[in-house]
């Protein structure tokens, strides 16, 4: 069995908030081509998304094609809105979670659903966690950095601390790199380079801040496999010995807290990855169904030379539902 | 034979600058405790440095002692003084590259010498270099940014053509990172998060960017094995390939103008650099002599599985002169 747990949904239309504070930046979905919209955000196009982001139909045509058993899906990242009024953000939330819900519901089994929150505002995001799991949620989606806000600042260990009392594994995933006037070449570098250098911050900075350390509970998964992070988590651990002992323990040794989906287009880093962290830590992801998505999903999975049964079977479906807390 | 490609110089005394534009922000040596110098930057410590920066015999005991036959040797980045008047930053790297020619003129050969240039004024900068090679150095070390430029900056290919038409390699080494704000435990973060981040940018724009393109005669030396470049290299490609060929090759071919040190701290990590580039583009560094080194150089290669004999010539040596463009 294969599962899929980085894939995205976008929904068809989307509520009109242009009377609310942010008023054209609240993005809205605009009819394009047959099966397609642009998702509009202040008068410009953010990505011209197909009918894969909302049909459930086309969503299971492609899985069966493909080989995967099951997906988690989880919103589009520029949707999570952690740059508007809360309580505005948090009933964009609800309705965009709906949509998630709608495909988990009518799916057959197919689906695990994530949730987005309203995470501008950690106190209420936390009390929103509350009724996740009752609605169908099996963890939430959150942002690499919260409106240029890094994930370890204090402000938000109280969702980090409900997270791990209700047991909600959470998808770190990248979103609005900084530095991006350094980004030169492409107007995709922003995602290319710069979603790497987020993940491979958020990860870090999640140890080196302390979260990990106060909250020894939480399962979090970094989208593209945490990218650069094991390469610079040894440099974390020399520093550690030689220059400040900053942290209790060593940074290396928590990332028993930590998952990785294997979306690095290389069988060698893959390979990498599994000596780093263990087939345990590591899940397919793919990223559908965006244009960059890997096809079919855990193709460079398939490609790893002397991969054993068992690790297949951890990044294929095993760790997934570690990661999940549910049973296959 | 054991080559050592990245140790730094600090000269045991400064000029003293502080009637020019910049004041007390140019770098000054205050004598610490017996054998150590501060180096003080705008009245605060940047950093405690020892007699190894600048005594031939302290250096040379320490390479003796740690098997180390030869040294790059090139000066610490902060002194590299970008944020200062050109003429005056081109005053201030002569006085630190004699420093660096006084070690390789009285070390018996046991040197090689990497000069800095006054880098914010590319053409001034592509001047000095016409110099370099008659004066005894044999190469140029460069930051990853320029006052915060992008070293894929078009206003910086002036100075890479001259680089390329003198046949002289580049050392880029990681400096000043960007978003700092976001790397929260420890003020050495800037160093253990920061400098990786830096390298896996520069490397990846420096062909987005479209300048080994432009130059393809240019060696190019990234600090930290390059850091997390190696992990991103395959999502440019994936990039390119689906999302948009904004250069005429994909960007992992131009990896054969690029090379990368050792210092990972993890003999996994080498390994997958030698997967991905071979050992023909790696060569042991250790950041001697500054506290977050390797100690012995090369003690990660030395605890790599199954290297060939050829592997390890490669690493410990004979990558390091045909970057350097020089016999054994």
């Amino acid at each position: 069995m294969l599962i899929d747990v980085h894939t995205h949904i976008v929904p068809e239309r989307l509520p009109d908030f242009s009377n609310r504070p942010g008023g054209n930046r609240w993005p809205t979905m605009e009819p394009a081509d047959p099966g397609c919209c642009r998702v509009m955000i202040a008068g410009a196009n953010f990505r011209t998304v197909t009918d894969q982001c909302w049909s459930l139909e086309r969503r299971l045509e492609d899985m069966n094609r493909e080989g995967v058993e099951r997906q988690v899906i989880s919103p589009m990242p520029k949707l999570f809105s952690y740059w508007f009024q809360p309580r505005d953000t948090l009933d964009f939330c609800r309705y965009v979670n709906e949509d998630v819900l709608r495909l988990v519901d009518t799916g057959s089994g197919r689906f695990y659903g994530l949730a987005q929150v309203p995470l501008q505002d950690p106190e209420l995001a936390a009390r929103e966690l509350a009724s996740l799991k009752a609605q169908g949620f099996h963890g939430v989606e959150i942002g690499s950095n919260v409106d240029g806000k890094s994930l370890a600042d204090p402000m938000f260990l109280p969702f980090f601390a409900e997270a791990e009392a209700q047991g909600l594994p959470l998808f770190v995933h990248a979103l609005d790199p900084s530095g991006t006037e350094r980004f030169i070449g492409s107007p995709f570098l922003e995602n290319l380079i710069g979603f790497p250098q987020e993940n491979t911050l958020a990860a870090s900075t999640l140890i080196t801040g302390g979260v990990i350390e106060r909250h020894p509970g939480l399962r979090v998964l970094f989208s593209h496999g945490g990218s650069g992070f094991a390469i610079v988590l040894p440099r974390l651990d020399q520093g550690w010995r030689t220059m400040e002992p900053y942290l209790p323990r060593e940074p290396s040794s928590y990332i028993s807290n930590f998952y990785f989906d294997t979306l690095l287009f290389d069988p060698i880093a893959i390979r990498f990855q599994i000596e780093k962290f263990g087939a345990n830590r590591l899940m397919v992801g793919s990223d559908y169904p965006f244009i960059i998505r890997e096809i079919p999903p855990g193709k460079a999975v398939g490609e790893i030379h002397n991969l054993t049964e068992a690790e297949r079977a951890a990044l294929h479906s095993r760790t997934c539902l570690e990661f999940l807390g549910v049973e296959a």
